[in-house]
C-alpha cells in the first residue's frame, strides 16, 4: 500500500527540475499542487536523514507554488486571509502565515515573501491559493492581481548548504538572516533567495524565475555540491517531524483552527486585525481548543509509512482513542518512531503514555512529546 | 517514465472504496482534489476499452468532489460562477458548466446538480473550487455555506449498466433520463444517482452520501454484476477521447477560455448574464479565439502514455507548430491513436494533415478530427 504506480499525465505537472530528477533514479512521487513532488531516489527514508544532517541535498520543491498578490490593494488582501499581523513585515522578510477560512479553519499554512510594499508571494502548502485569494479579490471588489507566476523553488538543505550556496552565489549570502531572503544573480539573471527551508538543519531556497533555466541551475549547484557529498533528495519525514514541521492535508486540513496547529504565537492579535477568519478565531480562542498538534514518540522498530491515520489510544490498549498519528517515520538519532498527532485536552502533556495503532497491525507503545522533539 | 511509485500519505485521501480497489489489484493511481484515482488494475488501456464497450464496469470516482452550495444567495452564487444560463435548470438536472475567472479562463468544468431551488452539487474535477466559491460568496457577502459533504461517486459505466442498476435499485431507475438524477433507496438511506459518466456508452453515478456504506455499496453493486463480466476500471483514455471528453488541467487550464474548448454553446447568452468573467467573455468572442480543441488521429502503432504534451506539426515533419497533444491513447475500434489538442486558427479543419511528435521520438503522422470521433 505505500507504494502503488503513479499514472502521469500533463494535468500532473512536470517541473524544469523533473528532467533532472529523473536522471538521478527517482522512484517515487508524491504530487502536490497538481505538480510532482519527488520523494525517493532508492535510498531508505533513514539514510537519507542521515545524509541530510550530515551534508547537503538538493530537492526540486517547484510544488510549492507562488501565489502572487500585486496592486494597491495587495497588503490588504493578505492581511485579510491570515490572523499573522503583517504591518510591521519589512521588503525582504518571509512570514510563515496561517491563511483560514470565515470558520478559522485552515485554508493553508504558505511563507509569505513581502517582495514590496505592493507586491507579495505566497509560497504554498497543496491547496489551491490562487483560487481562494482571487475569489476573495473579486467578491470584495479589490484592486489586485493575482496569478502564478513562473517560478520553481530549489531548496539547497543540510550543514552544508551555507558553503554550497556561497561558492555559487558569493560570499554575501552568508549574511542572509533567517527568513530573510535576497537578491542574487545566476547567469545575467536576478533571483531571489532566501534563507528558509522544509529541514531541521535549514538552508536555503532558491525561487527561481524562468524555468528554462532550471537544468542549468540544477547542474550548477550539483557541480559545485560534488566535493560535498551533495545528493538529491526532498523533505524527509522523519526529519521534519523533530522539526515540528507540519504539512498540510496530513496534520491539518479545514477542519482544524490555527490554535489547534500550534501557531498561537501568530494569531496574537487575532482580535484586532481584521481577516475572514476573526469572529471565529476569536470565539475558539475564548473557549479553548479541545485538541492540540503533539509529538508521539514509540517504539516497536521501524514503522511502515503512514499512509492512513493511525488511531492513539491513551494508557495502554483498550484506552481511549486521544488522536491519531497523521504522519510517522523512524528516526535514527533518537532510534524511535516519532510521529504527530492531534491530542485530545487532557492528554496532551509531554510523557502521557500511548500506544499507536499502526497500519501493520502492531500496537506500538510510547508517549506525547513537546514540539520540537528534544 | 509513464509509472513511477506514488508515495502515500494522509494528504492524498483514500475513498470508502480503497480498501475494494486494492482488494482487486489495483496497480495505478492518479491524484485528483487530494485524492486518489484508480488508473489501471494489471490490464492494459486497450483491454479495457474493449471490456467497458462490451460489458459494465465499476469506477471508484470519490475523487469527483461534491461542492455544496446551500442558502438564499445559492443560486446567485452558482450563476455568477459560469457563463451557461442556470435559470432554467429544474430540480433533478445536471448540467455541464464552465466555470470561469474574472479573465474567462477556465476554473473548473464541472457537472451542477440542482438539488433545490436553494441547494445544489457542483461534481468537480482537479482544482478547489470549494475555495474559489467560498472566497467569492465571502468576498461579496452572499447568504450561502459552501462545503465538501461526504458524497463519493461511484461509477457504473458500459452497456450493461442499465440492466445492472435496475437489478439493485429497482425497474424506476429505467425512466431516469440522461443528464438526470433522481433518489433511491439503498440499505434504508436515499441517494442521489444521475445518468451521467466519463465515458461514450455511458451509464450511472451513485453520489453515495456517507462513506461508512461504501464497501456495502462496492458488494452490492460487483455480485449483481457478476453474471454481466463486470470489472473494476476507471476512466478509459481513447474512450474519452473518442468522445470528445476534456480533462480539466490536462485539456484545458485558467490560459484557456471556454470558446476555446468547444463549449460556446454553453455560453450562447454570455454578454447578458452576469458572471464573473462576462466582459472578458464578450470580448474573447468578439475578437474570435486563436486556437480550438480538435480530435487528432494518428498512425504509427500504439502510442505510448502522453506525460507530456507533445508538439503537433502541420503538414509534415519541419511544418509550423500548430498545437499540442495533452491526452492520447490506442483505440482499438479504430486502429490508430487518438488525441486531443487545442489547433491554431487556419489548421483545425478536420482532415488538415498533422504530425505529433510523441515522447518516444517518433514522428506520427496523422490529421484532425472532429469531436466526438466518428
Amino acid at each position: 500500500m505505500s507504494n502503488s504506480g503513479l499514472n502521469m499525465s500533463r494535468r500532473i505537472r512536470r517541473t524544469p527540475y523533473t528532467d533532472r530528477v529523473e536522471a538521478h533514479g527517482v522512484t517515487g512521487f508524491s504530487v502536490v499542487n497538481h505538480m510532482l513532488l519527488p520523494k525517493a531516489f532508492g535510498r531508505s527514508v533513514a539514510e537519507d536523514f542521515v545524509h541530510l544532517r550530515e551534508h547537503v541535498q538538493i530537492w526540486d520543491v517547484s510544488c510549492q507554488r507562488q501565489v502572487e498578490i500585486a496592486g494597491p490593494d495587495a497588503a490588504r488582501l493578505v492581511q485579510w486571509m491570515t490572523p499573522r499581523d503583517i504591518s510591521r513585515a519589512v521588503v525582504g522578510q518571509c512570514l510563515y502565515v496561517p491563511l483560514v477560512d470565515e470558520k478559522a479553519g485552515m485554508v493553508n499554512d504558505p511563507v509569505l515573501l513581502k517582495l514590496a510594499e505592493d507586491r507579495y508571494w505566497l509560497s504554498i502548502a497543496d491547496s489551491d491559493v490562487l483560487l481562494w485569494a482571487k475569489g476573495l479579490a473579486i467578491g470584495r471588489g479589490l484592486d489586485v492581481e493575482v496569478d502564478e507566476p513562473d517560478v520553481s523553488p530549489l531548496a539547497i538543505q543540510g550543514p552544508k548548504a551555507t558553503a554550497l550556496m556561497a561558492s555559487v552565489f558569493g560570499e554575501g549570502i552568508r549574511a542572509l538572516g533567517f527568513f530573510r531572503f535576497g537578491m542574487f544573480d545566476f547567469r545575467g539573471t536576478r533571483q531571489v533567495i532566501a534563507r528558509t527551508g522544509y529541514s531541521r538543519p535549514g538552508g536555503f531556497e532558491v525561487f527561481l524565475r524562468d524555468g528554462a533555466l532550471g537544468a542549468e541551475l540544477w547542474d550548477t549547484l550539483w557541480k559545485a555540491g560534488e566535493r560535498m557529498d551533495i545528493a538529491p533528495g526532498c523533505p524527509n519525514v522523519p526529519d521534519r517531524i523533530e522539526a515540528g514541521l507540519l504539512s498540510y492535508g496530513n496534520e491539518m486540513t479545514r477542519a482544524n483552527n490555527p490554535l489547534e496547529c500550534g501557531m498561537g504565537k501568530f494569531c496574537t492579535n487575532a482580535a484586532g486585525i481584521e481577516h475572514v477568519g476573526r469572529d471565529a478565531l476569536a470565539r475558539i480562542a475564548r473557549e479553548g481548543v479541545r485538541q492540540r498538534i503533539m509529538g508521539i514518540a514509540f517504539d516497536g522498530g521501524p514503522c511502515p509509512p503512514c499512509g492512513k491515520p493511525w488511531p492513539v489510544m491513551a494508557g495502554g490498549p483498550g484506552g481511549p482513542v486521544v488522536g491519531q498519528v497523521t504522519s510517522a517515520g523512524w528516526s535514527p538519532r533518537l532510534r524511535r518512531n516519532v510521529g504527530l498527532s492531534m491530542v485530545a485536552r487532557g492528554y496532551w502533556d509531554p510523557g502521557q503514555r500511548v500506544v499507536v495503532a499502526s497500519i501493520d497491525g502492531a500496537l506500538r507503545p510510547g508517549e506525547v512529546s513537546a514540539l520540537p522533539f528534544a
